[in-house]
């Protein structure tokens, strides 16, 4: 149904409800949602345990992977510059491609894991921010996440910590900042269908130029 | 003819034509606009030379000023503790003052000037930031601002410098961290007629909730 092919990439404070947004929005649109399904398919694509994409999921590069021995016939076909980089990066890799591939198929949703980035020079992205109030974003860890509200706080600030070591780490801009989405929101103030609405209505704005 | 009381603040990086953006979106809502003009109401109503308001417009507080002698008739009405403040803080509880009085009796736009902050308890409020691409940006500084081309990058810079630490030295949080603000916009991806048609569905929304 859609004239006009565009690549929403959301980035979201942890609690803040941005996948809920992209997953509506997808399914609003009629259009592919992609989140941590893409590591299914990373892993996939290229022969590695899923389990590894797993373990270090929008988590930069550190010292401890980093001194990791990785088995060397997994990589074995690339280049040695390639071989030489921490686990993280070559997964951030294959990653990214998978990434490239799904955009480069059709209008989707992708959350998270510096898509944004990746993406940037896609003519039909729209790079969302979403975020919340710390009060809303405690309320859905606890009571949609089913976080004990002893370590909802403690977990939030982690998360988004990761995140944006993540970002920050892969990409040129800072987690967060504004200037780095083409649209970022409160839930707090707009709620969730809200920013669903607005969001579409930037596509229409978009597509209508 | 609006039924619903709301209150935007627009903060913005330089050259994104986020004053722009406001102005037309105050005229296409009929409702006041506020940016410098708040200088000249200031003034008025403290009896504060309107030059002095000028000089350290969306400026923080610093050695300099601080060092400053000021004219002790002008604060001698007030208690000790503001009579020991330095000018720009003085300057900057005038003009919030003057922020609060307009937000208080009708819809209104308000440009710059930590207005997001110093209304944040205002339920109708709705906080934008705007920003735009560097090239973007610099083309409006020199073809719609008349900067020479050789000053453009570094007037950009600093305006930009100064806001944000205006902003950093009287606010919470950060300036241009999209967490501070209801919407940030990208007027490169959008326009300046796409963002104002933006934010006004984001009130309708807001408004209809």
């Amino acid at each position: 149904m859609m004239e006009c092919k565009v690549i929403f990439t959301i980035a979201r404070q942890f609690g803040s409800g941005g996948r809920d947004v992209g997953k509506k929005l997808a399914e609003s649109l009629g259009i592919p949602f992609y989140d941590k399904s893409l590591i299914q398919i990373a892993a996939k694509e290229s022969g590695i345990e899923e389990s590894l994409f797993h373990s270090v999921d929008e988590e930069p590069s550190n010292s401890f992977w980093d001194a990791l021995t990785i088995n060397a016939n997994i990589f074995g076909s690339l280049t040695s510059t390639y071989s030489s980089m921490p686990i993280n990066d070559k997964l951030f890799i294959i990653q990214s491609n998978v990434i490239k591939n799904v955009a480069a198929k059709e209008s989707c949703v992708i959350v998270g894991r510096c898509a944004d980035y990746i993406l940037r020079d896609e003519p039909g992205l729209i790079r969302v921010f979403v975020h919340g109030k710390e009060e809303d974003k405690l309320h859905r860890i606890i009571h949609q996440y089913g976080v004990p509200e002893a370590d909802a706080k403690g977990l939030m600030v982690k998360t988004d910590k990761k995140r944006s070591s993540y970002y920050n780490y892969y990409a040129d801009g800072k987690w967060g900042r504004a200037e780095n989405y083409d649209l970022a929101l409160n839930t707090s103030a707009l709620g969730i269908d809200g920013a669903v609405e607005l969001i579409k209505r930037y596509r229409e704005i978009k597509c209508n130029k």
